[in-house]
């Protein structure tokens, strides 16, 4: 009998259920005997013992299915190792779930910080085996992670749309790309999208630079200026404040997002009419894209050969369209950022974006 | 010689393109001697006299174009009678280009303050002729506005969007649609994205009541709860107040928009998270759908034929899928709202959707 | 306790699952002691008593989900009569499993063939209430069919694709749209998509009129020209022949479709590159657009009244935005077609659009 | 003064452009007087020297547009070296044409065939730079083509609709994927569209494996069976036939394509119902997914630089997510193909997958 322990953890994305019934799959074709518990709503489930049986018949038809047939919770790694509010110390639950149900290995699907925690469970001496799941794509030891291109589709429909409605009126429109603390979806869609203008969290920006971009595109007679800024993205002025000094000033005054902040900034400075558009959530929902289903179905399939292999402790990602197993060790603690001198940096500088920078 | 000027005012929409492509395609198939005027950024261009001649040519391969080709520009109604900051009177500047141009119809796209404005030229003696354009569609005197369906469409996708990552995680998720003053848009996206609770402008909600239908969707088993909001929505308590009651309660507190006060009173009353979505101005933008193509199709080649027969001061709109001839008179002023006891807010309460009313 | 039967019938499309959605919830919402069997495969699973219980949780999230939880099949209503091949009488067969089971009401969803046969499961004293499901959109009685709208958008879509390809190259391009035989979806996706030349059953059209219109264009200097040809368009010759005269001409040339032959007699001609384009049952596939949603959602609730009430055999329909009920004795039987002298027939003509007829 | 030809040639794809948007706004970002000649319908344009002058402004807003601004045609390599009907020769006349122009540069886009004549004019003398253009991402020398992830995505959207159908209905699907003679997007829009067989040119299929496929579904209780079949995909006993035999062969029965050919053999050997759908030249239409536009985008902008300084010769490519420069030499004349030991198909085989060779 092989028992697989599933879950998903942390903000959910697209092709999750894809990279499972890619798992299960590769699972129950070589193996008859594969028995699947799937923990409800992340580590909570592995934590509080709260699981269902599931079988391959489960995973059947849920590839374009988004969101996560599993449920997933936020369970920020930090608080790990601090007991609940009754008093159970959660490591050492999720150890005897895994040890009670006796389990051959935990497939966990999740982001950084799920990354971590998996490699916490690791070194406990659990079997584990990740996929690398973030729209963020700040994963560090694989090029891609999925839901990564389907939120960059969806990020960069929203700035099309903006797009037509630009053209009609004379204005300045922000557009809010997620992505955490990393530019990456900014920096594909607003590529996509025609962006004049991109701010990336890894590129602190001149507020000046910025309404140098816009004012020149209104010298050459274009009508409007389309900014993707990350929502992560910061000023150069910010970016040299000390963690304590930026602290009381985002106290003093309070923004719903960055977007809003630098609406104000550009019309302090400017006559343009601002218009905010932030997607927000949208942008983690929907069916994935072919891309993302191909990349989590192979990830998917891998992971099922390094279970079947007894390979544990690996995150499986992909490196030069070849899919690998990283080890969790290497894996956990580190992000993956858009690196200000990458030639996918210098080649939208060529074509004439700004990233505000200069 | 049949010399049109043409006209998008207001917010612009999607199909803008398609209506005036009809409408051209319709007098250069049957008169030879067509000229067509382009007025810049709607009223605007009448008042300042600053337009293109344009040919059939312009108007080919626009159908699926969002925006408008001549671009557009908010004109308050109020103001027109008001001298611009230069001193010129606008009303009488714009029946200068016409004659001067010698024009023999104006034919101006515009949602409802376009066409009180339109109905004001229509009685200075100027020949007009309208097609009702808004997403909003609050036009009174057709069933139907263009950009409606396409708006819709895209507030659906964001319901869609928000209910796969809605299912993954325990929340209640707020999604503000458009729709200005009325709740059409609102009305059938919440239908047709599934939200479980609608609120309208034209139906004012107690917040005990949005609160017990997410309690008694939670004590259901249901996860979450979507709440599809007009932007327009208003408590029954703040409907109670007088407008300057309302207007000084507003300026004590500040939302971003009303997604964000309802958000604030949810999670007064309940433990739920709460997440809010804004699509914004996207629910404008992007290529009309096959519905308003067929629609702004429909309405030019009419328009087209109401001024090869002479027939001026009109809106053409559409009534029982018959398009119809609809004097300006009758139009003007006059709001098409959401009537509480109409069939389709039976048939919605009737599958168990709440309206925050009772 | 109530006791509901569904079953779908004939070919799927997209909101079967929204409006059974629809009705399911309004039964729940207004009684507690429903049972819903769920016919599988149509009235096959009514024949041979194959169903499955079903609760309102197996209703809930398939809103947007295309085709049929339920299974179809196409049974044609003039083998109803006939014994199968054991010899059973399929309709005694469905009697007595309506009988057996106890059931108060049948709810089915299907087109023209399925009505017939609801019909006579009426006079043969089952209480039945049937909804509109058909993408062809030719069911008498009901201005609109859940489905049309849905497919409209596909074929539409199809042709703005096949749009970007033909402005590359110098062809025709035919688009082969379904509708059995009826001209709906091609009418409305033609005009969507921008189509030169649109050919509808109801319309038979003159090759030589067709060839004129595609000259035309290449005199007035257009690189391509696109048809948008109905699955069940037939030529002025063909139209002219008895049925049996057709069968023989048939039977002598056989082509994989329409837009096949239409192609051959382009090339005989004209010197012009032909390419053809069949979405087929693509059409009926996917998610069903927010249209169908609003619409499968409001016939359904209006069905669960109907229930409620006892008013059994109606088919719920839609005349004038409103929902209504319409004796099934008033729509077995008869088809919907599209009116040549209908003004959206003239609408079209006015843009410069040639359906081959003059 | 910089004296740029741009032409496009062989079949459309989407990000053309794209591609050349990328290309015109590198120059004019660094250079004040750049011309454009912009060649007519591919070689043909470079032949008749039948061009446009434009500027960066016809490059503007076409980021997202299908098609080609310039059209294309196509020009066989095989008949470049034979004179037109009219005598001239072409490779001559070509060449006349550059110098007469006094170019500085051609920049070609465009497949394989493309290629071949462009690395030829490169052996006469002309600079050349080249961009990979082929949904069928069949070009040595580069990871990916523009065009290939959007036609993946159409074909994906293909399957899943026939999904929901297929749902419905007892049935063999086959969904006919283009690709010319290789089998990328057909293993791709396979993979993501969830199809259970997938019939790839580099892997000629065994009917018999196939029918096994088929009915082991059956067994395991599937409704329906999903085949992805390349346009050149192959049965084992006609990949052995010499070349003549196979003609032969063909001749003796016609199939207006692969698709039905294999839909007749599944029906020789089972009772299922088979049904065909070929989306065609939808796949190579639309809008670039934001995949496509990012790489076209990134190819341009290095062709750009390639040309500023000096580097000719050389198709612009992408290896390992970073943009590279390829001789055209090496280039030329070879098609890259999926490899049958490709780890990708693997991970296909181990979530169960039949490629139909075993």
């Amino acid at each position: 009998m092989l028992r697989i322990g599933m879950l998903t953890s942390g903000g959910d994305c697209q092709a999750l259920n894809a990279a499972m019934r890619g798992v299960v799959k590769g699972l129950v074709s070589k193996r008859d005997d594969v028995e699947i518990y799937g923990f409800q709503d992340g580590y909570k489930g592995l934590i509080y013992s709260n699981f269902k049986m599931l079988t391959s018949k489960d995973f059947s038809g849920i590839l374009t299915l988004g969101g996560t047939i599993l449920g997933t919770s936020r369970q920020p790694f930090k608080l790990m190792r601090v007991p609940d509010k009754d008093g159970i110390d959660k490591v050492e639950a999720m150890k005897h779930t895994y040890h009670k149900l006796n389990l051959d290995c935990l497939v966990i699907l999740g982001g950084n910080g799920t990354h971590k925690s998996a490699n916490m469970l690791r070194e406990e001496g659990l079997n584990v085996v990740t996929l690398p799941k973030t729209i963020d794509n700040d994963l560090w030891g694989t090029d891609m992670t999925f839901g990564f291109q389907s939120a960059v589709d969806i990020a960069t429909d929203t700035i099309d749309k903006i797009h037509t409605t630009a053209t009609s009126h004379s204005r300045v429109f922000i557009v809010e790309v997620m992505g955490h603390k990393v530019g990456w979806v900014t920096l594909h869609a607003g590529i996509a999208g025609g962006a004049d203008i991109i701010l990336l969290p890894e590129m602190p920006y001149d507020i000046n630079s910025v309404v140098d971009a816009i004012e020149k595109r209104g010298k050459a007679g274009k009508r409007f200026t389309i900014i993707a800024v990350a929502e992560g993205a910061i000023s150069k002025e910010d970016a040299a404040l000390s963690k304590k000094e930026l602290k009381e000033k985002k106290a003093k005054k309070k923004y719903p997002s960055v977007a809003y902040e630098l609406a104000e900034k550009i019309q302090e400075k400017t006559d343009k009419e601002v218009r905010i558009t932030v997607p927000g959530h949208t942008q983690r929902g929907g069916s994935p894209c072919a891309y993302d289903r191909v990349l989590a179905t192979r990830l998917g399939a891998e992971a099922s050969r390094a279970i079947l292999e007894g390979d544990f402790g690996c995150m499986v990602g992909t490196r030069n369209q070849e899919i690998i197993r990283v080890p969790l060790s290497e894996v956990a603690g580190k992000l993956k950022y858009v690196d200000p001198k990458a030639s996918i940096i210098d080649e939208a500088k060529t074509i004439g974006i700004s990233f505000g920078d200069e």
